[in-house]
């Protein structure tokens, strides 16, 4: 099952994609629903940003290419994870596939893309074993967790490198039925592929993740955890495109374009 | 003007706390309210959290002794920031004045608190000068940041060591008049004084860091900003009671216990 939100003629709601048509449902995917008889065109609507998570988790050093080209990039030795620590993003930075994304007239060129797996949370949950872990799981979508290189070397957090306005897009769908195994990781900047990897050879999956966050803390429904990201991004600039694929999950693509003041 | 949210007969709502005693309304203090005729005796309600922010900033190394305190603690040069950097904290670890904070099994001995003011986030704000910063600001409540020193020395990030379920106690309630100069912070272990510090000799101030963040970020009605501490904490185990006094706003008051398994 494919669960969309959308809006049309000032009405924000929840649906069921299925082919190009959209089913309406009362209420959501995190609580009860009903379906409706009505029926949307998918290129009618605007598709708004799946969820508005109650927390917004996101993992680093998920992947080993990935945490080796930071390595290189930042002189330091490769900080290869023991565990899986998690940290978080904030929801301001939030927008829909096809939104724009803003770059701040003070950034550097070295704004890059992170094509990620964002697991969505259906089920309240605590002290999941791994085995049981992904019995929370609503479903997956897609999230770039765009940063900009410098600020993340200089400042003593990612709110600036990770945060700004618009710099977190997540969509275009929840897909519910997915073989992690299965999926690969496709990025294309402007048309060419620039990144492409086998989306679960995370060095802690989404299981061992959700197990261990639940050792201590009760994830909610409708809480995020975007899952890391492995390669390596060319610099961008406005007027550029960037389109994460997911197989079997979409495509969520959004235009680069700068701030104006 | 003393915000407070509360509930009663499985009725959760905004009040304004007019001595002993509640006026309560319709709406919040976070988009249209109206005063009602219902009045409620404080003693007579459960005190809920303040507000449930969207995102959960909270600022870390913003006194120089708690700078100096983490840094004979960890063996490191003092880590004095030179510019205004935020973190996150988790929705999850929020509980209200008088509920009990929760230590996990596995803690080790050095579970400590942290007495914080908090900024509670009245309007949308973005681009904001430092001399107009505070007119967002609906209010400020206490924070109490528990945490627990050898997660946050042996972990990437801070998920462990300050976000477990309870950890994050605020409240009592959002006070409209504050001059932040005149605070005083006051945390008492078990009726003793532990700590005591002036509540605004902050590295940056309240208006320096809503100025700074909105260069980048937007900030929403409900964002919560806590502010750091400083001096240090002894160590807490079950059965202890923590009481932070922030002069001018109250008393957040939790017990601590033992996880039950």
């Amino acid at each position: 099952m494919r669960w969309i939100r959308a809006s049309k003629d000032d009405k924000t709601f929840y649906g069921i994609v299925e082919g190009d048509r959209i089913a309406e449902v009362e209420g959501s995917p995190f609580a009860e629903y009903q379906r409706t008889s009505r029926m949307h065109e998918l290129k009618a609507v605007k598709i708004e940003v799946p969820v508005i998570p109650p927390t917004f988790y996101c993992v680093g050093f998920n992947y080993t290419e990935h945490i080796m080209k930071v390595a290189a990039r930042t002189g330091q030795p490769p900080n290869l994870p023991t565990q899986p620590d998690v940290g978080q993003r904030t929801n301001n930075a939030l927008i829909a596939h096809g939104e724009a994304v803003v770059i701040p007239h003070d950034a550097t060129d070295a704004v890059q893309y992170e094509g990620e797996l964002v697991a969505v949370i259906g089920k309240k949950a605590k002290h999941l074993s791994e085995a049981d872990a992904l019995s929370c799981v609503l479903g997956y979508t897609i999230g770039n967790d765009v940063s900009e290189r410098s600020w993340q070397k200089s400042d003593r957090t990612l709110w600036r490198a990770k945060s700004p306005d618009t710099w977190k897009p997540m969509g275009p769908w929840i897909e519910t039925d997915v073989d992690l195994d299965a999926l690969e990781t496709i990025v294309r900047t402007n048309g060419q592929e620039t990144t492409r990897f086998r989306t679960n050879a995370m060095l802690f999956g989404v299981a061992k993740y959700i197990s261990t966050i639940t050792r201590y803390i009760t994830l909610y429904p409708g809480d995020v955890i975007w899952m890391g990201t492995d390669g390596s991004s060319p610099n961008l600039k406005a007027g550029d495109v960037v389109d994460i694929e997911i197989t079997g999950i979409g495509h969520l693509v959004n235009p680069f374009v700068a701030e104006v003041r």
